[in-house]
Parts: C-alpha cells; structure tokens; sequence
C-alpha cells in the first residue's frame, strides 16, 4: 500500500494514498474504536453533510469569500457525496467523542480531496483545496452537525411516516372487514361487554393516524436549523448575510421547509428538538407495543387460549413442539419499540448532560435517533405485511365466547337496577342457569324482552331502552 | 363512634355514620394502604371529578333520565365537592389497582350522601339517591376516570405554564442586564470564543419559551375526552345524544375547550395523550436541569471555580466549612427534573402495558403525572424567586479571565488560514508571549490589525475583515 | 404565637419559641416548598440520624473532645429522637438542594434544643450547647448523611425482607396445594406441553427467594459507611481515632454488622451502593410484575378467558358492569413495581451527576429508594394476604383445556420423528379428528401405545420412552 | 447460483446450494430484516451455541441416544463452529422474534449441512442427518438459547473485567504518582477543604475495584444454566440423566464453573440475572461516567477553566479555533455509559415483559446485554491508554488555586468555633485581607499559631489540635 502524509497541529502521520479521507479521520478512527459500525451505515446523514457543505460553499461564493473555482469543485464533490458514490470514505464510528467534529472532519477531507481530484490535482494538495480553509469555510462542527443532523432526521422520519400511513391504511382495512365479528371487549382482562373486531382493528388505525400528526407537528421544529451560527452563535468568522443566505440554498437544495433560528446561541446548544422526537418515537412504541400485545393475546391458543384471531404463520415455531407458530411478528415488533423506549433514555440522559454553549453528546443522540427511525420503520412496514395484511378472524370462536359469558347483563344495569342486575349475575354463575331463566324465574322480565334487551348486536351503540324502569335498588 | 351498615355484591360491612364515603371506598382503603396519601393530595383531581359528575347529571336530566329532584341535589352536592368542601372524604389511596374505579366510587358516594343530606335524607339511603343508578348513571369509570383526569392535568399543566412565563420573563431581564457583559463561551468546557452574560441568559429564556409553545400544543390534545364512551367506547347504557350534550356541557361549566374524541373505543384504551405529556414535561426537566447545570458552574468557587456569576445567598452551605455558601436552588430544581424524568418512566411503562379495551395502569399515569406537575411547578418558581431574580454578574472577573485566555486567536483562522492560526497558538501558549507579539514577530500582523481583529466586543457578531488576505496553508 | 431571635452568617431570625428545631431548618422550611411531605413521613431515617448523632457524641467524649455533661445531654435527646417523640420537629421537605445539609442541620438543631431542654435551659441558648459546635463535633454532612441514610436503607430492606420471606413461603404452601392440577404450560401465550399449576407457583416462590438472596448481599454492602470521611473523606477536624471509634460504637448501638470503608475520599462521593439497592429493588420489581400479569392471564374471563385460577374478590369491580370482580391487587402491585423502575431511573441520573468529592444529590437518591422500599414492602404484603394465599384452582377447567389442545403431540417426536409429528398436528387441525385417531389410520402407532404415550402426567419430567425408533423424517 | 429444496411444515423453499443454513433460517432472514446487523456480530454467541450443542451430543451419545456415527460428526461440526469457520453462515438479524427460536434453528442447521459434509454427504440430506431429530435431540430453545447466552455473556463479561483491572491499575498508578499533588476538594463545586489529585485518583481506583467485585459476583449467577430444561422446565423429550449430563459436559468443555438450576421451571421463564449483569454495567457505567466528567471538569480551560490536570491531546479539536484540544475520550465514554443506562431500560422492560412459561423477549436482551459489553470493554480499554495514563498534573496551578481560596478556614473552627470562624471569613471576602490578618487583628490567633493550623498539607488527614479552645460561639 502507498501512503500520503498529512500533517495537523498534533504532528504529521501517513494516510492510505487512495483514501479521500485524511490525517483527522485517520487519527478519530484510531481513538473510536467502539462500534466497529462506521457513521456511514445512516447513509441519510452523509447525504445530508453532503448538501449543507454544498449550501454553505455557495452562499460563500454569492458573498464573494469563496473563489470561484474552487467553490465549483466543492459542489461538484458534494453531489458525488450525495449520491452515495464515497460512502465507504465515511469510517468514523457511529459513537465518538468531539461533538460531532470528527464526523465534520471526515466530511471536510472527502469533499476537499474529491474536489481536488476533480480539479486535476493528488489528493493531499491543501495548499490548492483546504478542508478548513475552504470546505469548512464560515462554519463550525457545532452549526454544520446538528443541521445536518436535523435534515437526516427529517428525511428519516419521512420514511417512518410513509410505513405508518400504510400501516394505519392495512389496519382501517380490516375495520372494515371484521366489522361484522362480534365479540366479548375485554377490560383488565375480564369479560366486559359486546364490541365488534372490526371497532377494535378501526381504532388501532386511529391511534397511528394521531401517531402520524405528533409527528407531522415534530417535523417543523426539526426544518428549524443553525448553520450560521459558527462556533457558539455569534456568527464569528462568518460575514454579514451568510448564514441567512445558506439557509435559504439550503431549502432551495433539499426541497425542504428549512429556516435558520432565530437564537442561534439557544440552537447551539439546544437539544430539545431531539428529546421532543426521540420521545414521540417512544409514544409511537408504547402504542405499537401495545397493539402487538392485543394481536398476541387474542391470538392465543390455539386451544389454551383466546384465538379469535389468526396470525398469518411465518415460520415454523419451535425446535421441540411440532406444528406450534408462534406470533413472532408482533414479537419482533414489541422488542423494536423497547429498543427505543431505552434509546430514547440515552437521548434524555445525553441532552440532560450539556454544558454552557455547546451540547457535546451530538453523537450519541443522532446514533440512536438514527437507529430507532431506522428499526422502527422496518418494524412497521414487517408488521403490515407480514401479519396485519394476513389476520384472519374466528367469527364463530367470538361468537361462541361471548354467548357464553355473562358480560351481557351489563345492559340489565338500566332496566332493572345495578345491584338487582348483579344479583341475576352471581345466582346464573351459582346455578349455572341461563340469566334469562333466572330474570324469567324471579319475574323481573319476560323471555321476550330479554331477547331485545340483551341482543348483543343492539349493545353496540347507545340506545334507549323502550320500557325502562325506575331503578330501585334497596 | 357510631356507624351504619351497606352493602355491595361482596356482602355487608359497617361504615362510620359521619362519613360521606360508603362501603366501596372503605374496601378500597383496606385493600390499597400502599402509599398513605390520599387522592386528595391532588385537589384539581378532586375537582375535575366534581364536574364531570355534574356535567353527566345535567345531561342526563336534560334527556329524561334523570329525576330532575335528585338530579338538582347530586348537581348541588358536585358543586359543594368543586369547592374542596369535602375534600377529607377523597381517601383512596394514590396508587390503587382496579383502573380508577375505587376512585370514581368514591366520588359517587361522597356525592350521592351529599346529595341525601342536602335533600333531608340521612347518608346510606340509597334507596332514594343511588351511587351507581344516579350519581353514575350512564358512566363508567372507563370514560368518567380518564376524563376528569385529563381535566385535572389541564388544570394543573395551566399553573406550571404561568410559572415557566414568570421564568421566561425573569431570564430574559437578566438577559437584557448582562448585555454588555463579555465573557468567554466555553465549549466541551474548553474556551472557546467571546459571547455576552446576556446571550447566555437570553437564550435561556428562549429555550424556556419553546417548552411554553409544546405544552400548549399539549392541552389541545388534553381537551379531547371520551365521556359518553362508558365501559369501552360503544356507548352501552346511555342514551343516543347523551355523550354529546355531556362533553358540551362540561366544556361550559370548565370553560375549557373540551370535546368528545372522534373514535371512543380507540380513546379509551389510549393512553397517548399522558405520553405525550409527561414527554414534554421531561423535555422541559432536560432544559431546566441544563441551566441549573450551568448556573453551578458559572458561580463555582468563589476561588477555585469559574466564578462568572454570584448566586443570591439562601442558607449557610455547610455543618463544617464556616462561609460556604452552595447552589442550593440550582440543586433542588435538578433534583426535581430527575424525578420528572424517573416518572415519565413510570408513565410509558404503564402505558404500554395496556391491553386489549382499557389501561388498567390509569392510577399510577395519574400520580406521576400530577406529582411531576406539582413539583415542577413549585420549582420553576423557586428557581425563578430564590435564584434567577437575585443572580449579579462578576463582570470584572468575566472580562479578565477572557484576556488570560487564548479562545480569541479563533478570528485569527480567516486572516491567516486555520493552520497558521494554530500554530500562533501553540507558539504562544510554549512561549507564554502574548499572541499579538507571535504575529508581531512572525510578520503576520501589525499590532494595529490585530488589535482591530481580536477586540473580543468585535467577535460577538458575523463581520467583514476589512484587509482579508487569500488563506494559504501549506 | 411568641418566638425567639436566632441568628446565623446570613443574619437573624424568628424562630417559633416552642420549636425544637432553628434558623437553618426555617430557611430550608422556606427554600424547599415542593413535595410538602417532611422528611419525617420516613421514620426510619430521623431514627438512623439518632444513632449516628448518638454514636458520633460518645465517641468525642471518650476521646477527650466533649465535655461530658454536654455529651450526656446529647445522648439523651438523640434517645428521645430515635424513641419518635420529635418526628413533628423534621419539617424538611423530602426534596431538597444542599446534599443533605438541611436535614443535618434539622437533626443537629432538634438535638441541641432538646439537649438544652433536658439540661434546664431554654431553647435558643447555643452559648452553652451549641448545633455545630456540639452535636455536629467531628462531623460533617458530608459523612453524618450517608451514614445515616444507609442504615435507615438496612432498616426499610430488613422490613422489605420479611414481607419477601413471607411472601415466598406462601407461593410455595400454594405450590404444594396445586401439586397435582394438571394444565397446559404455554410458551409464547400459544399451547406448549403439560405442567401442573403446582410448578408454577413453585417456581414463583423460587424466583422471590432469589430476590432474597441478592437482596441480603446488597445490606452487606450497606453497612460500610464512611462516618469519620468529614468534609470529603481526609478526616478534617477530626481527632486522631475518632472515626473508627465512632464507626465501632455506631455498630454496638444498632446492632448491625457496620464497617468503615476502607477509603473514605472513595466513600464520601460514591453512590455505587445506592445504585446496586435500586437496581435490586428493579429487579424484584420486574419479577413480581411478572408474576401478577401471569395471575392476571390465568385469571382472566371467567368465560371468555383462560379462567384456568380464581384470585379472592376483594371489592365490586365496576361501576358499570354488575357481577364483574377484578384483579385489584396484582394490578396495583404492577403499578408500584412500575413505581419502582420509574425510581430507578432518577437514582441513576442522580447517581451520574455527582461531581468531584461529593454527589450533591443525595436527598433525591433517599427519596426514592425510601419510597420504593415502603410501596414495595406494602405492595408484597397486600399481594400475599390479599391475593395469594385466597387463590384457588379450576382443576377441571384445566385439564379441559389440556385435553382439548394438541400440545401434547410434542411427545410424538422422539418417537416418530419431528416432521411426522408435524404432519400428524396438522392433518388433525385440518380434519378435526383426534389425534390418536391420525395416528391409528396411518398406521403410525397403535391406540395403546398412543395412549401411554401421550398421558399428560408422564410428561411432567424426563423419561426413557419403551419402543423408541429411530426417527428417520425425508 | 444453485440451490437445493428444503422443506419445513409450511412448505418448500429454495435454499443456495452452497449455504450451511437451511429452509428455517431462509425464512427467518426474510421476516426479520430489522438491523442489518447479523446475530455473527457477536461471535462470543456462536461459539456458546456450539459448545452447547457439542455438549448436548455428548450427552446423548452417552446415554444410548444418539448414534455415535451421527454424534461423531455433530461434534466435529461445532468445533469448526467454535473456531469461528462457519461465521458468515450465522445471518439471522440481531433483533427477532420467536425467543431465539431462528438463531437456535440457525445453529442446527449449519451444524447438521457440516456433520453432513463431515460425513461424506451433501448438504440437505436431513434423512442422513436431522438439525432436529439429531442436533437438536433432547434439547428446546428454551434450554439451549438462554445457556449459550449466559455462557458468551460470562466470556464477554471477562474480557471487560480485565479491561476493568487494567484501568484500576492505570488509576492506581496515577494516585500514586500525584500523591504529593496538593489542591482544593471541591464539594457542590462550591471550595472546600484541602486534599492531593492523588487521593482523587486511587479514589477512582477504588470505585472501579469495587465494581469488579460486584461483576465477579453476577458471573456466578449466570453460570447456572437450564440446560435439560427443553421446552419448559419439566424435561420433556429428554431421558433421565440427559440434563445434568449435559450441563457436567458443558463444564468440562467450557472450564467454567457451570451448573444446573435448582427448579429449571423457574429457570426457563426467569430473566433475573439478565437484570442482575445490565443494572451491575449501569452501576459501571454511573460511575466511570462520573470520572469522565470530573476528568472533563479538571482539564477544563486551558485558560477560563479549572487546568488542574491535562489529558493527552489525542485529535485537534475544532474545525474553526485552532489550537483547541478538546476531552474526547472522556466524552466518548460517558456517551458509551449513557448507551449502557438506556439499554438497561431495554433489558428491563423485555424481562419484565415476560409471560407464563417463557420470556419471550431473550433475543433483545441478548442484543443489549452483548452490545453493552463490547462497547464497555473498548471505552474501558480506550479510556485507559488513550487518556489515564497520559494524564500529567498541573502542580503549581493546583495550589496556587488552593492558596487563593478561602477553604483552609474550615480548619478554624474547631480552635476558635464555627460562627467565630464564618465571620473571619465573611471580613476576609469583604476586606480582601488575607485570612491570618483577620484573625491576628482581632486577636483571635497568632501568626504562629495561624501557620500551623491552616498549613494544607496538615489539613489532609485526622490531628489532634495542640492549644484547642472550648469553642463558645454566641
């Protein structure tokens, strides 16, 4: 192998001669070793410093601060980041320390030596293209980071939003579909009173489309960006104008609602953003998990348990017991959102911790942001087509369940009293008589209109009762 | 001490004759004795209960439901209850099982033997006012529990927004009186470049001013309640309009923007609107924590520390070291955010764990919330009353530890290029010469351009370098 | 109401003339309105605080460093303190800045004015026994806290403890009584193989014993304390012998196996042990969570759930519902287990922060790991008395289940191999017919050995099958 | 490419001719595309897997069970499993469901396609060779993927105890080397008295010490295995003899101290020592990120900070001022240990999320468990070369801070009292006279006197006071 040598203010080291990176990525490769997963697996955020570098390069050469050949090369070298084709120069560890300035580092040396080599010129020739000097030019890690940071998020969050909308829309299907499946609800796990399958399933597409607006609403706090904001928010060794002008580039480049904030010493070292999206990821866990639970639980059995629904299977379920499936697409799904609920404990602790100007654990925050937008958009589109698109229902097991349960006396509740309703309940269960005997016995209600009053098909909405009574319970 | 004897489906049992509470709240407190603090500690809950309770009657007279003498009475007894009369008698157990229905029981037999004796009757004749086919009549606990919750939160979430603007507003003074006050950022605690006392305290108030923006987000979403849902969203046991008319009349009586959720079975398993919230509140913990974190470091010493700021004296710091005076306030309110965020914990982990129609875990969503409220309020204003208001600036020690520093040679980078203005630094910092004679003696610059150049009250805004030569590191 | 003028560094003021306690405990009374409960509602740590107080006095007086009248004075009071007569004197809110400081002082001024008091002289006269001077002699906060803390924390766990034993020995007497109740293990909430429901609520008594075990190793670690470290551990106005003196008698006082960590500077900021106790308590708290769900499952119906257990009604359970009895307890148990995590989390960030010789959030540390030892105690009691010791079994309804599943065929697969005994289940599912009927036509196994094979109550352990083949599946 | 049929009970699928996997990992590839990140990643795991099935093969060749041919070349397969050959065949994603019921399959099949090789065979010839008939025999998932879980975690678990030790002895080192060091202790960042860096330092070498003890401790938990276990505890499809076998084996083979579980129902279901080993690395992490940030609050400046000690400079610091160096390792650690804590959240919902027979949720906990540890030990690792052991001390900056401050008058108080000794200080800090003027002026103490009591480096330990007053403070 052929080297080149670079040299930086610590001393002079050799860097692989083909590398586009150089000394300061070699030297945060060397003090990184943690993950082995090199920052360019979120290919989103390399893309994303791809087009604030490009931003910045252009508002410098509007204001006059940036040659213009040079600033041609840079952007030209910034497209080529953006379509992925050195994602492999992109070796920083997923966690690192510097807050974030190794990662801008390896973005600086990539773009200058592209553009060198676009120019003409070896790689190395900083005398010609400086990764500071020129790529960073009017910037600092801590504007240049957390934008870039910020429209990756955007861009991820995207594509969680387009798996939920799916996910709501294959839910709302089955509404539709098991509309007619009518089934004991159940509350703290106790016979309750009627519902259908389809309310269920109609509602569980209810809580995704309120998951889709809190994250509508998150979007516009992250299109709010600092760069211009340099160091710590002063704009120093910025001119007058730049950091509005490349916000504005920056907008125009991404298609995106992007405006710069209006504190940039607040934005600096405000992780808010963060903590209120990593936390909506955590809502959006907490009710995925939930539905999962549901999709187990009443797909439980096949003969032990509830199984008023089927699961498509998957694969086969155990190593020991032949014929078992298992409900392990609403497993993987669970496991995902506790992932994220404990990431999101990370990001809390990590936006907790900073310090006077600058939040210095950057890195960790966008890792795991990354990771759960990553893993949860996964999540869902697997949930979707692997088990939501595939649920079948045991209509005549519902049925079958609810005639069975007395759950259907609540509706005695009006006519007759709560405490005289819950007496025909306990003396059924002790003689094991139908509850329309018992309220026929004790001459509380003819069988007929038993048959109206407890018709679970007519329990469904509010209603009122033809002869009700006046209660009174003594 | 004399007593009377109720019932319930359980059997008999002797209830103290004073009392208002009946045999289901004196089971409750038999079964929960877990923390011994009663519900009442939290009034507003007490209160939202009072109205609901009301609301649910008015509606159910003005639909011929309710007997209109026994429904003036249960209305005059809510109002008794709103107005913390019979605030003693809420005596269930903070952290109760049972998903709010101990809770909801007590409120209808405080309010049904109210009732009774307003209406000449002695407490325990339910033959004549029934907690359960009056006072609860067309309710559940399912949609009266969560409702008067959300209530209850709005109302408490209003007293901690009043007291973040009081905050918001003191920060901002100090902004505004430390404006001319220059001083060093620090980033990663390392020094880093000019920035005011006034940026520092004003962008706090921004940071405390975008928590106030979220949490009123938050209430819209609060607002939205399930009354008319009853055992599990379907409506069973009212009547067709009842749900409706119930909603606006309590959106009259609170004069909140209250209104029925669009899908009642989804809204009342869901538990996303307290995730949400007790997010936001964590969100707001970060912050806070964030600034109480740099207002320790900020007044550290007074001789071995930073000592940039002076917080106001509270109580002598120490049982050992004679004059120590400690950040006291600064440490409570962290204190405080660390129990936010410990209860947001608590809050997902029983949100997620709901199942199938309901979330059983309400109670424990309900204190940590109403704690985390309750606490935080109280610290926002301590923090603004005992610290913020008093805080002085060292302005002299600012300004003399910012000359001692190197953090100003940043300006140097544009005029120079980046490596040579590192290079001045480390000469500088070998040489312990001032960097104006390192430039000096480099022939880099005059020390009328370099005075011009790193004049620190320069730096605090993006500039034009008048005599910006090309950087050219090599 | 008259009063007595007190004064401090930070000036003079009114102290109600008939408190115990002074100016100090005024201030923090007026600087930590958060919570309102006193640190007196823990008991057990105003009575550590005794002892200590108690211990650290004799030791100064066998050392020559306090008079002995005075001493004795001291003594008194702490016995006095320790006996509860002055819990009403404790006022400091549980939540507080100053690591602690507050309530020493609170201790220190109560003991002094008590001391006084026994000594015939009036409240107020620190001329003559003085708070710093006397009861705090040789000590700091810094040492007298955590100390303290640490043994009210062995206190609480020993309570915790017994509730544990007990606990523990009534799962086991129910997992004798449930010995021969054969059931249907599930794994995955889908059918697996036979267990009886004996096994598993030994196995629960198993699991709470191993939470004994860990528990009593962690009050090893509890009763190292760092009395004798002072400020931050170097001993600072400590005689010569004092702190191991003090250590010693401290253990002779309490009764408890009480050590002085071996380095006291390592003491003085560390809060490892605080951590390991919450962690445990999460522990405990993730299996009894664990154990109520199962009741909950096993409990849940009774007729459209697996009702396989009946949990002891112990109130009405609806408001709306007649009839309907839930399960109270394991729920509320969950929810204090969840309490528990949520605490966990605040003692760690507290725990992290701590910073140089001192974690100055100790207060919120105490505060938590109080509250969780106390629910947690309370919660195990109720679950025992309340739940455990009153379920009864559904042997008929169990073996029903059983008898109905196919998971039994497990035992197939030794004996005619994996994949044949999967074809057999689902050509079974397919044509509804018995398995041992599938079996007989294909001539797989004769009725005989089926039903030898296949008896559920051989397949409680291992066994060597009689005819076994080599399984050959293609 | 080529590719051979296999068939499971859901069907026939292609498999690449040249893959050791087989139909079950095809498929669970294609359910379970969450990370991207194969279960290989953690090679530790793979290697238990195998010692595990080689032990199980012993086991039943041993009792009759197993063909010796068969088990011959099982054997021989998962010692090339062991030594790392067959990686790449490991692909499930780290994140599935099913209980590890893919990654168990995985290893059967690569297992069995090797001993089919091994043998002469081609790969597929299951009629030869069965993954389940022979590799699994005798053996669940939920026996074998807990087993080999504990094993890797106890092997993972000594790499970090020797990271562990190596920083205890770098820490060690340097308390020695800066025990004559002398500076300010500072509690609550407040001055406080006297003490040397190096007593900081071997501080920290005890903390560390401590937490391995605590790890050492945890690693005998995780040694119990349920190997025998199969499906749920009661040894189902295993002969008499076959568990304890397996387990003496799997001791043999491994070296470690293994044993069998006591009630291997409880064992089965039981996650408790996961909790156990993740709080103990949160306890870890708390602590080794409180050291970082006490490294990060001494190194602060260089000029506006503390500069009582540097770290290596191990990268420039800063795309925009140069000359910065900034505390990356300490900030790259405590990012790691905020990672580890929201794990430990992770890890804690999926164990308590456990249902009836099983916790279904191991393969999450695997993940977070092994990933806690691999970036734990590099930290440690890292935290040790790359920074301790380069950490020199700024001596002279030290006590000049030292001899500046005010805290060397603790020591006055118990000569002249503590209210005496809070007003000298209060007249020093007002007058700015040094503290022995104050005193001599007031004739509380000569200069003589002065100079030996206030001397710091007397300050560090316990001492008797030569001419100690009655304090009298009025």
């Amino acid at each position: 192998m052929t080297y080149r040598t670079e040299h930086d203010s610590l001393g002079e080291r050799k860097v692989p001669a083909q590398a586009y990176y150089g000394i300061q990525t070699l030297r945060a490769l060397e003090n990184f070793e943690i993950t082995t997963i090199p920052v360019s697996h979120y290919s989103r955020f390399i893309q994303a410093l791809a087009v604030v570098k490009k931003a910045a390069a252009m508002a410098n050469m509007e204001l006059g601060e940036l040659d213009s050949a040079v600033g041609e090369a840079i952007i030209h070298a910034c497209k080529d980041v953006r379509q992925g084709k050195l994602d492999d120069q992109f070796v920083v560890d997923v966690i690192q320390g510097g807050a974030g300035t190794s990662v801008n580092m390896n973005a600086n040396e990539v773009i200058c030596n592209r553009a060198l080599e676009l120019s003409g010129h070896e790689k190395g020739r900083y005398d010609i293209i400086h990764p500071l000097n020129h790529v960073n030019l009017s910037q600092s890690t801590n504007d240049v980071y957390p934008t870039a940071l910020r429209i990756a998020l955007v861009w991820y969050s995207r594509e969680l939003l387009h798996g939920l909308r799916e996910l709501r829309d294959a839910l709302s299907r089955k509404g539709a579909e098991f509309g007619n499946v009518i089934k004991m609800a159940r509350t703290q796990l106790q016979d309750a009173v009627p519902i259908t399958l389809g309310a269920e399933f109609a509602a569980y597409a209810v809580t995704v489309n309120e998951d889709i607006d809190r994250l509508e609403e998150v979007m516009r706090l992250l299109c709010e960006v600092n760069l211009g904001a340099t160091a710590v928010g002063t704009g120093i060794n910025s001119v007058p104008g730049y950091g509005a002008r490349a916000c504005a580039i920056l907008a125009d480049v991404t298609g995106l609602p992007i405006s710069q904030s209006a504190n940039l010493v607040e934005a600096t070292s405000d992780a808010g953003a963060y903590v209120t999206l990593s936390g909506l990821l955590k809502r959006t866990s907490v009710k995925l998990s939930k539905i999962c639970n549901d999709l187990r639980l009443m797909s439980s059995g096949p003969f032990t348990g509830l199984h008023e629904i089927n699961l498509p299977p998957v694969q086969p379920g155990s190593s020991i017991m032949p014929g078992k499936v298992n409900p392990v697409i609403p497993e993987v799904v669970t496991q995902i959102c506790y992932q994220i609920i404990g990431n999101d404990m990370t990001v809390t602790m990590a936006a907790e911790a900073g310090q006077l100007e600058l939040n210095v654990f950057g890195p960790i925050i966008a890792f795991n942001l990354f990771q759960s937008l990553e893993i949860l958009t996964r999540g869902v589109h697997t949930l979707r087509k692997r088990c939501i698109e595939g649920i079948t229902a045991n209509d005549e097991r519902c049925l079958e369940l609810l005639k069975g349960s007395l759950g259907v006396v609540t509706a005695l509740a009006p006519a007759i009293g709560y405490e005289a309703a819950a007496k025909v309940v306990k003396q059924a269960q002790e003689t094991r008589k139908p509850v329309g005997q018992v309220l026929d016995e004790q001459g509380l209600m003819t069988a007929e209109e038993y048959n109206e009053l407890l018709d679970p098909s007519k329990m469904l909405a509010p209603r009122k009762l033809p002869n009700r009574k006046a209660a009174e319970d003594k």
